[in-house]
C-alpha cells in the first residue's frame, strides 16, 4: 500500500494529539481510503527544515498559529502543489483571499474546518449548503470559554469574574482570556463563516464585536423570568441588499435551537428559505477534539471525489444489550411495597436511580428509574414485580437513554 | 459553459420540488462548480423512456421509492458510469452493498444523503467522520412523523390517536402511517447509518424496533417528573465486541442533545472518544427539504474533489440592523412610570412584547422586550428614558434574538 505523506508544522497541544492521532487511526484511514498516512516531518522552532518537509510532503498540516510565517508556509505548500490543512482562524479570517486563489490556481486542497467549529464541520456543511440552498442567516456560538462563562453564571448566579476564574481552574479559559472573552476570536470565525455562506470577502475588520465582559448575574436573573437564556451570538446575514456579520450577547428563546447549547460547546445554526434551518454543535475546542477535525480534514483530503463506502466488513450482532429503564407500577398504598419491589430489582443486580410515589386513594403510584442493566435481567424483575399480589394493573416500562455526560 | 445533464426518475412531490429548485438554483449551481445542471429528461409511470434518459444524463436522480424498478435502474446507471442520487431508504438498506459495489466498479458517486436525515447532512458527516475517529455509538430521531406525535402529547396532554390525528390533519402523518408509527421507516434509516459508522453490512432483519403505538400520554406525564422526555431513538452501537442496532421509544435526561429535538425535527448524535459527540438537526420531511438535500448531493457530485469557495464577490457591510431588545429599568415605584416609558418607545415605533415588573421597597424594577427594531431607533429611546428623572440606575439592554419559527 502507498502511503500519504503528512508534513506538520507546529508540535503543541493541538499538534502533539494530532501527531498521537495519526499514529492512532493510521490503520483505520488506510482501510477506508487506500493509502496509509504517515508523518513525513515535524517543524518547531528548535528543530525540523520547512523546505526538506515540503519536499517529502504530499499534505502539510499548518498548526503553528498567528500570521507569520504561517501564512508564507501555507502559500508556499500551496504553490508547491501540496494540500494544506490549517486551524489557523486569524490566517484564514485575514488571508483568506490569497490562500484560496493560491489553492483554486495549484489545483490543490485547502481545508480548515478546525478553525470555525472545533470538530463541528460546519466548514463543509456551510460550503455544501451554498450550493444548494439560498442561506439567509446564519447564527453560531463560535466560542467555548464565553458559552462556559455563561453556562455557569445562569447555574450558579456566579457573578462574571467569579465565573472567568472557574473557566480557567478548569482549563477552559486561558491565563489572558482577551480573545475569547472581548469577542475577537468569535469575530474571526464569523467573518470565515460569511465568506464561506455568502461568497463575498468579508474583512475582519468590517464585523462588529462585543465580548462579555460586561454581563451581569442580575441580566442573567431577571431575563430567566421571561424564558430568556444568555449567550455570545455570532450573527452573518443578509439585510438590506447586503451583509451584517456581528458577535454581540443575546438573549434566545427557549425554543431556539441555540439556546440549550451550554458549556463549552459550539453550535451553529444555517437559516434558509428551501431548508428551514439546519443546526451543528459539538464540543468547541480541546486538544484532541481540534485534532480530529484535522485529521478529519486530512482524510477529505485523501479521498477520491465519490468513494462509496468500503466494501462491507462482518458484523456480529448482539441481541441483550444493557439499558436504563424507567418502570411505572400502580399499586395498594400498604407498609412494605417499595420495599418488595426493591428487593426483586436488587436480586437481578438493578440498581435504583430514583423513585417518585404518589398516593392515588388507597393506592399508589411508583415511578422509578434504574441504571443501567441487561435487558434479559430487567425483564425477568419485571416478570417477578408483574406476580406480586398488590399491583392493580400490569407494571408498565420504557427504555432510559442517559446523557452522555454525567 | 458546459451542462451537466440530470436525469429525473419519479414526479412526486419531491421529484416535482426538485425541478423547480433546480431551475431555481441553476445559476447558483453554475456560479459554484463551472457547470449548469439541467434536466436532461424525465421519468413517470405515464411518460419517458429510461435508456433515452440514461443516455441523455451525468447522473441519474432516483425519486421513484420502493425496490423496484428503482433497484434495476440505479444499478443500470452506475453500470453505465453515471452517478446516482437516491432518496429511497428501503433501497439502501435493503440493497446498499449491490449498489456500493457497483459504485466502487465504475468509478462514480452514489449520494443518499436525503434518505436518511432529510436535510441533515448525517451521512455526509458519519462518513466523513468515521475515517478520522472511532464511532462508539449513533443515537438518532431519524423519524419526523413520531417525533412530531411525541411532542403534541407531551405539550398538550393528548393521547397518541388524537396526536396522530392532528399529525394527519397538518400533514406530518400520512393517511396510512404504519411504516413511521411502528418504527419500520426508523429501522431502515438506522440500518443504513450503522453501515456507514461502523463499516459492517447490518441487514434489515439485524434491526429490532419498536414503535411509538402503544405509549400513552401518562407515561410522558409521569416521566416529566423524573425530569425526562420521551423520543422514538434509534442506536447503532458497538457492545462486546459486535453491534447493537435497534428503534424505541426512549426516555431522554433534559441534558441530552436530543432532548430538545422536538416538532417534526430530525436529529442525530455522533459518539466518539475523539471527539465526544456531534448533533445534527433539522426539518425531517417536507418535499422542499428533502429535494433540498437532494440538490446538495447533486452539486457535491458535479465539485471536483478539492474545491476552494469560488472568487470572492464585493459585499455590502450594513451597519444598522433590526434587533429585538431586552430592556432592563431600575425606577420610582409610582404612577405613571411606565406609561412614560412606553410613550417614548412608542414615539421611535418600538412595538413592546412583554413587560415584568417587580417592586423593590419605593422602587420598581422594569424588564421589557420589545420586537425587532433598527438598533439607531431603539438606542434614541434609551438615550431620552435614561435621561427620566425616575430612573435609579442607567438603563441596561441586551439583544434578543427571536425564534426560528414563531
Amino acid at each position: 500500500m502507498s502511503s500519504f505523506r503528512v508534513g506538520l508544522l507546529g508540535h503543541g497541544t493541538v499538534g502533539a494529539a494530532f501527531d498521537a492521532l495519526l499514529r492512532e487511526r493510521a490503520d483505520a484511514v488506510a482501510a477506508s481510503t487506500g493509502r496509509r498516512p504517515e508523518l513525513s516531518g515535524v517543524l518547531t522552532s528548535s528543530r525540523g527544515d520547512f523546505d526538506e518537509i515540503l519536499d517529502a510532503s504530499d499534505l502539510v498540516v499548518e498548526l503553528i498559529g498567528g500570521l507569520e510565517p504561517a501564512r508564507e508556509y501555507a502559500l508556499r505548500a500551496l504553490r508547491s502543489r501540496r494540500h494544506v490543512v490549517s486551524a489557523n482562524k486569524q490566517l484564514l479570517a485575514q488571508h483568506g483571499e490569497e490562500l484560496f486563489d493560491a489553492a483554486r490556481e495549484a489545483g490543490v486542497d485547502l481545508r480548515f474546518e478546525a478553525a470555525v467549529g472545533g470538530v463541528v464541520p460546519v466548514v463543509r456543511v456551510v460550503q455544501e449548503t451554498l450550493a444548494a440552498a439560498h442561506v439567509e442567516r446564519v447564527h453560531g456560538i463560535v466560542n467555548g470559554t464565553t458559552n462556559f462563562i455563561l453556562t455557569e453564571m445562569a447555574r450558579t448566579g456566579a457573578s462574571y469574574s467569579e465565573a472567568l476564574a472557574d473557566a480557567q481552574r478548569l482549563g477552559f479559559a486561558e491565563a489572558d482570556p482577551s480573545d475569547d472573552v472581548d469577542g475577537t476570536d468569535a469575530a474571526a470565525k464569523m467573518a470565515i463563516l460569511a465568506r464561506l455562506a455568502f461568497g463575498g470577502a468579508v474583512s475582519l475588520d468590517q464585523v462588529t464585536y462585543e465580548g462579555i465582559e460586561h454581563v451581569t448575574a442580575d441580566d442573567i436573573a431577571y431575563a430567566r423570568e421571561l424564558g430568556l437564556s444568555l449567550k455570545l451570538v455570532g450573527t452573518a446575514e443578509r439585510v438590506d441588499g447586503g451583509l451584517s456579520v456581528r458577535v454581540h450577547p443575546a438573549f434566545l428563546y427557549a425554543g431556539h435551537p441555540l439556546a440549550s447549547v451550554d458549556g463549552s460547546f459550539n453550535a451553529v445554526t444555517i437559516e434558509s428559505p428551501t431548508i428551514t434551518e439546519i443546526t451543528l454543535s459539538g464540543p468547541g475546542a480541546g486538544g484532541s477534539q481540534t485534532a480530529s477535525a484535522v485529521l478529519g480534514d486530512v482524510v477529505s483530503a485523501m479521498l477520491p471525489p465519490a468513494t462509496p463506502p468500503a466494501p462491507a466488513t462482518p458484523v456480529v450482532i448482539v441481541g441483550d444489550v444493557e439499558s436504563a429503564f424507567y418502570l411505572h407500577l400502580e399499586v395498594a398504598d400498604r407498609p412494605g411495597v417499595l420495599a418488595q419491589v426493591a428487593e426483586l430489582l436488587g436480586l437481578q443486580g438493578i440498581s435504583v436511580k430514583s423513585v417518585v410515589q404518589r398516593g392515588l386513594g388507597g393506592d399508589a403510584r411508583l415511578t422509578i428509574v434504574v441504571h443501567p442493566v441487561r435487558e434479559s435481567r430487567f425483564l425477568a424483575a419485571v416478570g417477578l414485580i408483574g406476580r406480586l399480589d398488590f399491583l392493580r394493573v400490569p407494571p408498565r416500562w420504557i427504555r432510559v437513554i442517559e446523557e452522555v455526560f454525567e
